[in-house]
């Protein structure tokens, strides 16, 4: 039987381990060119959280790593610093695009609201870990500069060209690396 | 008195005008970069929509224009061609960016799911026109290169440039033209 | 595997087609005694619509053509006239049943709450066209005539009679019509 | 302060009292053309209802008394006879405006679905008697036959005889009635 | 097919029967340490009801009866007396706890809003009746005695003993009476 | 302007702190019978959650610290620990009563269903500290023992002693316990 396209366990085979993820206080892996890592404990991670609307990351930065510009189309994100200090920030939607920017530090708590453009960066020479509750076990992720520039296949460039006025050739080069 | 932060008339004074819209046979001004002008009848144009879940927009395209790569946080559209022939697409979330892109010509229909990002392109050199339904009385819209480049106040640029990739010139570039 | 009972592919053989659907610049046949048509895309047409909570339908009116009092249980309706001129209206509910009317003509918008009686009206001797967005991908259509009159099996005549008021007679002739 | 256009009163100043009604045990008045009577416990009876999601109603009937053809825009009915056997029934939306019926006794229940048109009648000599619960703390009521004839002001008599495909007489007669 | 984990039959083979219960005239058996019973009409006993949003129940006291403190975590509880006289009442959420008590009688209606711990008691000497609507087809019950005390396999007594404040032996006795 | 009974500032007036909260790194006062404290950023808390549908809480355990049966009837509670082990569990609804419970260590994820019975034990001699998310910016919180013998006022006893079995004198000192 499945429920929201995910499997759903007969009640009489559920365990408690149907309801358990593992291994949050491990630090992902910020070797890449961003310097950041999330840990989901999303629906497609943890099936037990089907139909329940939350879901749990960690947030893991190298020194000045960054979380690129996304959004979570199904879900609002409060994160707490758990160690360093960030510099973060939403832009809000048309027509004012304001954009609302913060440092926070450990024991600070920041909220995203659904479906804005938000980062976090660790502006400081240390590493800094996060952790954020989502208001939806299946939140999405949309990656800005992966979904503009490195869609599979790419977007045409010339209406990326248009889009951000810039020149084709940009496009090509910033289409190249993602 | 307020609902959703809208003000709410007495029953006793709503009549038939404030379910009512007008104009959206007139062509927006296309006299832009973008070479595109969306005409929205949705809750702030209407106030009469609020609670009611659904809206109306007009776009307008000339030769070539172009509707930016964008989102709506909060709706679902599905659109029909009216006049003219448009390349569409949307890129899906995380982790495979699947672009899905389709020439619809008059009377065709297209559905751009709640949230992600899209576009609308006239690849053409006469103009077109389309109309869309939205699934809510507030389906926001967030302009990719706006909420990235054009934010008030801008985004810092060494933050985009490692985004993006970019060399903080084309940034500070980009950030002027929005 | 099925969503809201509807087949749901895999993401994996999703393609573009799966959002897209055709022929809405095609008129309806009005041939028939109300001289009217509508020609929807709800889920039931196109399938990928489903859980995305908005569809489309085109509406087609010889003259004096009228779509007879029907409401959408599931779906407010905002409808724009793409040609000619109509005489719309609602029925709020209980104890009121205050009716709001409006002549619209072309490039007005109009809206139909979720759940409330409406009919729309070609008062005028030339075809009118156009075109709806509503707030559900399966907005259903309760046509009032057919629901009361053309059920099948019927409603007793005797409980018709009695609802409006009406002599069995005339009851077994409108229940012969439908 | 409002929460769906209802007051709200302050927690310090609420009671059991708004969470409480009264003579839910007396009959109705039945002394009608439809013989029947419906005393409703919604929001707009017991405001402490507001946001929770459910209401009640009791439903009496005289002999051959009916509760005409209507439908609830925002709730399901569940009902259960507590004295007397009705013959209720209700119609599925288009295509198809399946007929259901069922006769129900004392002790029976029976659901009629949101948003369509239903109806309950007492089939026999002596009196009935019903409650019901609703999925809305402000299901709303649409009487098919006010809305369509009783309306204020009434619906153009030409567009209603139209749709029923009744001369404009009948219509003007029935029209009177309501 | 399955919906919210229950069968979906096809409408095709859908009868009135799939909207009708039996039997809430009968009265449940009371005897019991409690002296109460609760006859629901859910969509585990009615699955015509499942996505329907409302269900019902009958409730029997046998004089001295209670229905034990619980709470019904996914909907609120509308209750009318039919016959005998109630004490009843629910316990408002951290931190205030505020008890609301009332003596209800036939023909009062008392309103147990969602997830809130609630009892019915009926102090008199004669037998009880009353009718519940909820607002969920499926709105749980959560006995907080049986839940506490009586779950399976029981829960740690030191932990209750801890909670509440008792001797292990206290609440050993009370896990050997669940 | 309220929303949800909440002061909405207006959006010329939001700055970046009305989405900041604080002190999240600082451990709660356990100094208490239950040796825990729960530090909430709900809505009550930061006013910018309102509508967000998320919100976070710190959890702190001096050794053998509890918090007792509770459940949040808005929200489910997904939990990370962050320091020490806890021995958790929850309890499904009426029939079943089953309970799950897993002992949960640094790094471990645990999901409490929305409005079903759990508990936290620190069985260690450390303290142990934990984060959740919970689905709801109001996700409320009813502690069992004090919804049940420490409202306010208190319910009867001799209702208690029924519902627990209990002697009234028991169920006397209890109440005074609270």
């Amino acid at each position: 039987m499945f429920v929201n396209g995910f499997v759903c366990k007969s009640p009489k085979l559920v365990t408690a381990d149907d309801f358990t993820a593992h291994s949050l206080d491990k630090p992902g892996n910020t070797s890449n060119p961003q310097g950041s890592a999330v840990t989901p404990v999303f629906v497609e991670q943890l099936t037990g959280l089907n139909t329940l609307g939350v879901s749990l990351a960690r947030l893991d930065f190298a020194p000045y790593g960054l979380i690129v510009p996304h959004y979570h189309p199904r879900g609002t994100e409060i994160m707490t610093v758990l160690e360093g200090e960030l510099y973060v920030g939403f832009v809000t939607s048309a027509p004012d695009f304001k954009l609302f920017t913060k440092i926070v530090k450990k024991g600070d708590v920041f909220v995203f609201p659904k479906g804005l453009v938000h980062f976090q960066f660790n502006y400081g020479a240390k590493k800094a870990v996060a952790i954020s509750g989502l208001g939806s076990q299946d939140p999405g992720v949309v990656l800005v500069p992966n979904a503009v520039f490195g869609s599979n296949p790419p977007i045409n460039d010339g209406i990326l060209a248009k889009a951000f006025q810039l020149d084709k050739k940009i496009i090509d080069y910033l289409q190249s690396k993602f």
